[in-house]
């Protein structure tokens, strides 16, 4: 064979993905022979059920064919009709043509209005690119910064497989730093530190930080004061800011806010630190993973800079049009007072208040089974308990055996890094109540049995 | 700042994509100050006023918006109502949720369907990946291929950029190979191997060779002698074969007909060359650029490298399902007999019709200008003629200089590689007639001139 796995280079067989990992593949196996499976290990709401929010639907819809609006005059609401118009508008030839490598500015246009409405803060639609899902613009930042084997990116521990994987593809360093879990999964600047001393020592010339707030696979929400305690990290050290900022919409937490990076950057007054924030629409309510929509904001970025992202974009030309669209139907909600606004309003809140109810079901009913303990879900869609193992086992083992035994798929804890001596793993919230709680009850049974 | 453009790497400084580079900058530049530009840079159908298939179109909205085969069902005919549905039962959960990293196992096996009716021979939905876009899937197929920087992959001079940038990015070496454009731009079995033994001599060890047949942006078609060449060129080196299909259906030559390398291989029976061969929704007669589509097809692969293909696709989840749908639309046209048939069959033929007529006068036209010769364009969308230039002046000049003086935005030949010594410049056929023919008229004039 003129290609053997001899040919294959380092990066790409140490790249490891444990969302769609052996764990996930077994899955699949077991289905096809006709095993039911409860799928919860990633965050994709609408293999769970969720429903997608009509507003986002019916502008796909008119955009994709847009002799509907006068073929079936009945079936969309005027808002719609005049939205999808004004994207049509706004695209210039329709969702078939190439947009510019940015994306379509009408798009772009409407996320910096967003920003700006979100964080009272000016946002320059220049800055903003329209991504197939956030996976593609954090791809681009990683690609853009890691320039040589010694360039290191810190990631937390734990943190979303993406990053490691990405990095280890890239060829660079990937320096982990502990969030604390017995502080609600907190960044703690001596942790920061520690890192950051231990990979200069070994050589590593880090070149960034990666925060993922709200928290994947922690669940947790940041306060504004370590938001601004990791600027002012960057600010010191030189690195630059990756906000993976995919789950802002998600929280749970009473009275919880979110923070984002570019609001408190802007509160800080802080100008040096080059910041890339990054946004989808696969999360929050609308759940359109399968839609690959998102946007990475760059920020203190110098022009020359700038000119080397869009060169790198504009080689696979554009992201997808419908996925541009969906992002729309998130930046920009039906108008107030509108004949779609009742229904999105309801859509929206039925979605979110669903997701708290479950988030508390879930962490609630893991706590209370022996040798686990589970953080709030204070936000994003997952669970991360710590729990304990018989002498000799792992994570892996255990999350294959709850497989084989109940069907509940899990991502392993050292799928996204751990505390060496301990053992997690990650679970979603998405299944419908019922079911969730039939996990809960699964996990707890299986888990009393296993040794 | 924290990131300047010191901290960049010389593989991104170094990539470069002319098809959306200076001149394509200063053409948008121009069209917001107000100058009416003809973009011919770039094959984006739909930006040139070719209508999207209804067929596709229809898939799309009611898979976007189910309820619409109800709330309106005056405005679908049964056949689009019917392929929708089996569409939507394929994806299990609508198209918001990730498929499988390959893409939906309904839509490869169509595609599997399409090769197999197209060539006659037997194709496998699982060694078919759906991308986003073909550019998707041939990043993939480097990023696999290029293991060290001594990896080598050779590719046509004149290429399409996507292939040099991407090497570039991935580190590895370009190893140019000429097409010979006395001869319809044929591959020559000598002109191969003097471009595999120069490599050899400088330390390359060429791992692939990329193919584009039809030709971007030569414009030529091969015979199926000349493929089959290929394949034992390939053998005889153990080079695997990365086959750039994507222009398959567009073949205007009286007689002339797509050979893909599957039939010529499968033809040969040959089963240790390793082959990716590539397909796109964005040529053909769909023009559906926006929607970033594609498949990859791998043949002779080893099941371990196979499984390291799968890793690489999971990182980034899956591919825009509605570029699969597109894609569906693509491999699985309306029934015969069936009420969308014959609209489906006009409006292809018109495409296709058009898109010929559009070839013969460009290259006709082209040919009349003194000092200029062009290959009959006998397929894909482009013509690249030879031109005459001043002593001591670039194509890149001369592009520039046509795009300042007429707002007709072509890319230099120097963008895809020439014979050191020959002027060229891509340009595509897509302009409406009119507009094509004024084009040749405005490029005649400016070329008199010119000096």
């Amino acid at each position: 064979m003129s290609l053997a796995i001899a040919d294959i280079g380092k990066a790409v067989l140490e790249t490891e993905y444990a969302v769609r990992g052996p764990i996930v593949a077994r899955a699949q196996e077991l289905e096809r022979s006709g095993r039911p499976i409860i799928y919860c290990n990633i965050g994709n709401p609408q293999a769970l059920g969720q429903t997608p929010l009509s507003w986002t639907r019916r502008l796909l819809a008119l955009c994709e064919y847009p002799g509907l609006a006068t073929q079936a005059p009945g079936a969309f609401p005027a808002d719609a009709i005049e939205a999808a118009k004004a994207l049509l508008n706004g695209t210039k030839h329709g969702l078939g043509a190439y947009s510019e490598s940015k994306g379509l500015k009408f798009v772009r246009d409407a996320v910096a209005a967003f920003i700006s409405r979100r964080d009272g803060i000016a946002a320059d639609p220049d800055s903003i690119y329209l991504t197939d899902g956030a996976s593609k613009g954090v791809q681009a930042a990683l690609r853009l910064l890691i320039a040589a084997p010694s360039d290191g990116i810190m990631i937390p521990i734990p943190q979303y497989p993406l990053y490691s994987a990405t990095i280890t593809m890239y060829e660079g360093k990937q320096v982990g730093y502990y969030l604390d879990e017995e502080n609600d999964w907190a960044l703690s600047r001596e942790l920061l530190e520690d890192a950051l001393a231990k990979a200069a020592k070994a050589g590593t010339k880090t070149k960034a930080i990666v925060v993922i707030n709200p928290g994947n696979p922690t669940g947790s929400v940041l306060k504004a004061a370590n938001v601004k305690m990791v600027i002012r990290f960057a600010k010191d050290h030189g690195l630059a800011i990756l906000a993976d900022e995919v789950y802002q919409d998600n929280i749970y937490r009473d009275g919880e806010s979110f923070e984002s990076f570019a609001k408190a950057m802007t509160e800080l007054g802080e100008t040096d630190v080059s910041l890339f924030s990054f946004h989808s629409t696969s999360k929050g309510f609308l759940g359109e993973c399968g839609h690959r929509g998102g946007y990475m904001e760059v920020r203190n970025v110098l022009p020359d800079v700038m000119a080397q992202i869009l060169k790198m974009q504009s080689v696979s030309l554009c992201s997808n049009l419908s996925g541009q669209v969906a992002m729309y139907s998130l930046v920009a909600p039906p108008p107030v007072g509108g004949p779609s606004r009742a229904e999105y309003d309801h859509e929206r809140g039925a979605i979110l208040g669903e997701l708290k109810a479950r988030a508390k079901l879930l962490a609630d009913g893991l706590n209370k089974i022996p040798g686990f303990r589970c953080n709030e879900v204070a936000g994003a869609m997952y669970a991360f308990p710590r729990f304990e193992l018989p002498a000799g086992k792992t994570d892996e083992q255990w999350c294959m055996a709850l497989l084989e035994k109940t069907g509940v798929c899990v991502v392993p804890g050292s799928g996204f890094n751990q505390l060496p001596g301990t053992a997690h793993f990650r679970t979603t919230i998405l299944p419908p109540r019922d079911q969730l709680a039939e996990v809960v009850k699964l996990i707890a049974a299986f888990h009393a049995e296993y040794k």
